[in-house]
């Protein structure tokens, strides 16, 4: 079984102080965390941004701004920058972090309800930017919120605007979409083909147990703020902590953790081009 | 194993006669169609409106036709009238065929994408739509395009808007949404409460065959030029031949079909509320 | 999909013409049955022998004799004869079908119990058995009635005594081991590797339901009374009777059948060694 | 979700001091690993016998010695007699550790390969020691290698000689029969009637990975030297070590452990029970 690939989704769109004080929000703070969070054994970092007032923004300076100062504090590690829609619906807008060059960023490849509103990935949004990953090379992390995503993705894959073998990340427990159940869990990573990698993000008390039931099924962990703000035992929980729980559980059942060169290998991620993105946000 | 109760999708809002000359589109053509179908042994029938243009509408005075002449050629039947949205967003308008009081009307609940469209059915709109259905007392079909569908319904049971068993309609195979194989059907069929019913709504190349596993499995059927323009020996298909299609594997496999009571029984659809749409199209 | 491979399971060891009169039990009236069989759309046919009073036999000359009276028939047919146990233990008698070099041998890799009986297949039985497929180049048929049996046949693909691709025969439904149900059947369509061939034998009342099944996920179809003696109307069955229902089940589905030649193919049977037998039953 | 009830299988049949020395063998060490395993969250004991050579033994002589010394350190625990074939093939034998009125004793409903043997459980043997656990009143914990297993075991239900809801316990990845996958875990505990409760006990390398996934699920879990020796860092285990892991694993994802109380409610064991085997000891 390969070594077991923790993601963090640090910031997310929603989370606030006022939910849990430990949400980072502003660059330095989620630097910090990055630095904290891949001592504790992250490799990938699943970015969002905010305005001065917190509040979810597209505006590719404050892109810019937290890839800055992640790469700062924790230069080895894999960024992964948001193109999700709470924060805008302009086209574009969503596509700016791709041109970025991150190594990877997140493509949602269909639309879902999520709490209070439709999550829109129009066919024709999806065509655009797959185009733009297209060009710039970027490698997408296929976020799956329901099955026919999958399939969606294949499709864009078929046409030749992605390339596989894809990376899924299974989003499953939040309201309006697919329930996080282990079945389903289960059921997604045999809807995929084979040579394709995968990782879950269980939505607030799904986060946990549908971590650890990747650990055994040979999959890779996301866990963060974004998505769950509490601890199985009631506590909040904060990104670093998150992470050293993943690694607790992956020790207990004896599954290695994957460092960023060898998270990188596994991922299917030149090496070579690790740090385009410097060139970007100058 | 309960008998089969075999429903058809008339006509839809996409089909043209240019795409299959055999889509009745006018009243009369509809109801002809549904008593072909009844002959054959088909029990209950999805009803959309096309205007004299043959697009697809939302005008009430078209549903009110459409039905007058069912009942006319079909009294036994049991109608089953749209609130999709490719004919319309208005959240009015889309809840106006439940207020007709039909036996039973279509309720989607969740968004997903289709050929060129995101069909919306946000949250809001959910809750609304329930409501209309809690008011009228009329038997919704839940269209489950997508896993998360189901749970959505059920979150409107527990909130009293809707009442169990549910009838759930997995509609698979359409390009945007969970494919058409045997796999996820059964999967979607292991998602529902233990005393649901539910059928499956195969669309174009998947139509007979997840028919055909419905059949086996204890489902119920949905077919219809809605869904599915061609037969599987590539010849135009007609509403009345893909029922006496079902009809044949089903009799091949040894299950019975049900006759309008027996599928009322199935449904739990009260048949003292059978007529109560006459009131509402004179 | 590939074409439908339909097999027969002639007659078995357990039905007697007082159970079902149509039951092939001589070399005449099995070759007869392959006949007709073979004008209906079988191609691959699973024979038994019985003594000159009904009983099952491991006599070696009964089965050349089965085998002579079929090739004069039906030459082009592919004749599987059955290693099972029910008609004696011994190990060299049960492997005596093999060293005859019919084009296929039914091989059991595991145990379970039947009605009345263990089915005794030992580890070191199986071992010793695949020794005798190996030697013969005979293409065993895995039959399957629990899921381990898969993986006792991987190892002894593993260990180089029996070669891939493997085709598995899912025998389902018989009182003691696997139920005869569509999510079993779909279990062990996924549990086997991909590349391999796979056939249903639904035992009793699953014969036409689990057949049916198997048309619709691309798998193969056994059907005979050695499975199953009653048809889904309750009528008595007869061998051509159940091949026909299954024809005209797949042509219903557009599902096309496979020929001698092309299930050759399919199965990976070289077409040199069609009639070593032959040279075995002089 | 139900507190998880700890198992341990301390002894088996097979394991020796060679294979791993901390192999409880004598009444004494039995019953100090069981003290041991109690103190760490273990509330249920599955309980073989061996003779003065540590030779696998169905003399009740010594079972009784194990219990004895086993109820004078640990009084408060669940006591499971094995019934298991590997000591004895003798019917009444392997009947009388049930005869000694246990709270449990556990109950292979059918047959299967394992290492070197036909572990065979015939349907008249199945039948004969059913009619044994009816008449004394014992739990039977179902012993299940194959998934045929659960519907003998259902067949008996029907026929009155065991009572529901039963329990299962599902044994995966001993070589010959079902292996220890998450897939075949969740398949098997999708194959019980609801009610019924459930637990793994994963075979060598599957137990703590499927002990995990039995946490997450909700089942319960099987844990000891009888089915693994060594730790996930390729360490010897012990049985203690074992249950720690298991505790400590549960914890992190916030599933809490059952005393011996909550296990007898959540089992269904009438506490009155208890310490029939008192009377059967002396
Ligand atoms: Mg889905
Ligand atoms: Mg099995
Ligand atoms: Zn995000
Ligand atoms: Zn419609
Ligand atoms: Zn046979
Ligand atoms: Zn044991």
């Amino acid at each position: 079984m390969e070594k077991l690939i923790i993601t963090v989704a640090l910031t997310g769109n929603v989370p606030t102080k006022e939910m849990n004080p430990h949400v980072p929000i502003t660059a330095e703070e989620i630097a910090q965390d990055v630095r904290r969070c891949a001592d504790a054994g992250a490799v990938l970092f699943h970015v969002h941004a905010r305005d001065a007032n917190g509040r979810p923004t597209l505006d590719i300076e404050r892109f810019k701004e937290n890839v800055r100062r992640i790469k700062e504090v924790a230069p080895e590690v894999i960024i992964q920058l948001s193109t999700g829609a709470r924060a805008g619906k302009d086209w574009e807008a969503r596509a700016n972090p791709v041109r970025l060059l991150p190594e990877m960023a997140s493509f949602t490849t269909g639309s879902n309800n999520l709490p209070g509103i439709v999550y829109e990935n129009s066919p024709q949004f999806i065509q655009f930017l797959a185009q733009v990953f297209k060009e710039t090379g970027v490698k997408p992390e296929i976020e799956v919120f329901e099955t026919g995503m999958i399939n969606n993705a294949l499709y864009l894959q078929k046409k030749g605007l992605i390339q596989g073998p894809l990376h899924f990340d299974f989003v499953l427990g939040a309201p309006g979409s697919m329930p996080g159940s282990v079945k389903n869990l289960l059921f997604l990573s045999e809807s995929i083909p084979s040579g394709s990698t995968w990782s879950v993000a269980g939505i607030a008390k799904a986060e946990i147990p549908l971590a650890t039931t990747a650990i055994v099924l040979g999959g890779h962990v996301r866990v963060g703020l974004e998505d769950n703000l509490t601890l199985p035992d009631g506590s909040p929980a904060t990104n670093p902590k998150l992470v050293e729980k993943v690694v607790r559980i992956a020790r207990e059942v004896g599954r290695e953790i994957a460092g960023p060169d060898e998270a990188r290998r596994i991922l299917n991620l030149d090496p070579a081009q690790k740090d385009r993105i410097l060139s970007r946000i100058d």
